[in-house]
């Protein structure tokens, strides 16, 4: 399994508390060494790093917590290689344009068959079952709106692609076109919002605390998601299993179908 | 004018002191601070750095230099904008998927009324008539192959439609799939190819030489190519006006069309 992190916020806000400690389970208190990759958005622009190597030892994830890189969604993910061999082709987040869009993927999980499902537009560069299912995924999206349709009804449109994907095997994904921080459960994916008062938190993987009273103003509004708790004194919520959540400025949009 | 660089070698080389010299030329010995970016291929995948920083100051400038990226095709362009605001989705190098392969593309130069053809597959992120170029290529290609072609006949395409974004303003241009790097020359572009017995060079724009031969093996082949000469003491080739080069494994496998 891998592990999955994501952020959506109200404001540019710095992720390297959160990836300090993710980036401490690609290897040092995780088993995930097979590379890891995270996509800053920017506007309608992003960053993407990605690497081959673990990334507890990474001189780019180093960087890359030290530089601090301010954003409104990032979507992170650490990689235990289990389909397609470690290289940077197949490390996630994957990215590709639709509707004049940057979008971007990564998935915890495997799939069965997935790779003989046929594809139109988009074709995977790299060989793991993910790329393959979001390559799928766009081609729908793209055969039934030719243009961006409404928030409401993308978000129904994803969710039954998801279903769809998830009843294959596995498939916690982050899905992000930088506006909106769309998050599908299989079998876990964990959430939490940090608003005023802001409070300490303790990074469960790191023997490290931020006061986010210090780093925030009082109207920041953070969501971040991931795997598991990244900290070990705050609330996470699970999100149920075989659901859709997604997040526009940290805010939830997209709550669980019922 | 924007600054390109892009370099094919048939190992994996680090392009610290060219990258060195051209960073420079954003916002310290030359004007062009709107941005810069560079894609380094490894096998199918790549790694893009992008920063609308000018890029004598940028942070992460510094880190390519010193952290060294070893690839065997790369494409480099240093921004000074004059169509599209500066923003990370305006900033070369722009990056599609086309036949299961990343491309790879910058441009030096301003086109006339490019913006308005028609597009089909590929759409621009951001506002530049580079990208509006860059899609309007790869959806031709994709228009005349559902799969890649040899490479004689993709080389010949390639040049086709540079000729006719040509005729539209000026269109220096660096493109890569990974495996070959074609350059198109407008107006302005040298190369050299670097093999044994190596030598030392000086760069242009910094106060710094390296000795290749301390740096290479006797095999190794490697081409770089720019905007402008980047060392003082080696001799750049121009590439003729309105022709394309293009370079396998650092070796010219198409030459001046006659």
């Amino acid at each position: 399994m891998c592990e999955l992190m994501g952020m959506s916020a109200n404001v540019p806000t710095d992720i390297c508390f959160s990836f300090a400690g993710l980036m401490r389970r690609g290897g040092a208190t995780g088993p995930h060494g097979d590379g890891w990759g995270v996509t800053f958005y920017e506007g309608k622009g992003c960053r993407s790093f990605h690497d081959p190597q673990p990334s507890a030892k990474s001189e780019i994830a180093r960087f890359i917590r030290d530089y601090s890189i301010r954003s409104r969604t990032v979507i992170c993910h650490i990689r235990r290689a289990n389909r397609g061999r470690v290289a940077l082709e197949n490390t996630h987040p994957f990215l590709r344009e639709l509707w004049g869009r940057n979008w971007a993927f990564a998935h915890n999980g495997q799939l069965r068959g997935v790779k003989k499902w046929a594809l139109g537009h988009y074709r995977p560069i790299g060989t793991t079952d993910s790329e393959h299912a979001f390559c799928w995924m766009l081609d729908r999206l793209r055969e039934r709106w030719a243009e961006a349709p409404t928030q409401r009804r993308l978000s129904a449109g994803i969710a039954e692609l998801c279903d769809e994907l998830a009843s294959r095997g596995v498939f916690n994904m982050l899905l992000s076109d930088g506006q909106c921080l769309y998050c599908y459960c299989s079998t876990k994916l964990v959430w939490l919002t940090r608003r005023a008062p802001f409070g300490a938190a303790t990074l469960v993987d790191a023997d490290l605390t931020v006061d986010f009273a210090r780093e925030t103003t009082p109207d920041d509004v953070v969501t971040v998601i991931a795997t598991g708790p990244l900290t070990r004194d705050e609330v996470w919520e699970s999100v149920p299993r075989r659901s859709l959540v997604a997040f526009t400025d940290g805010i939830q949009i997209v709550g669980t179908r019922g």
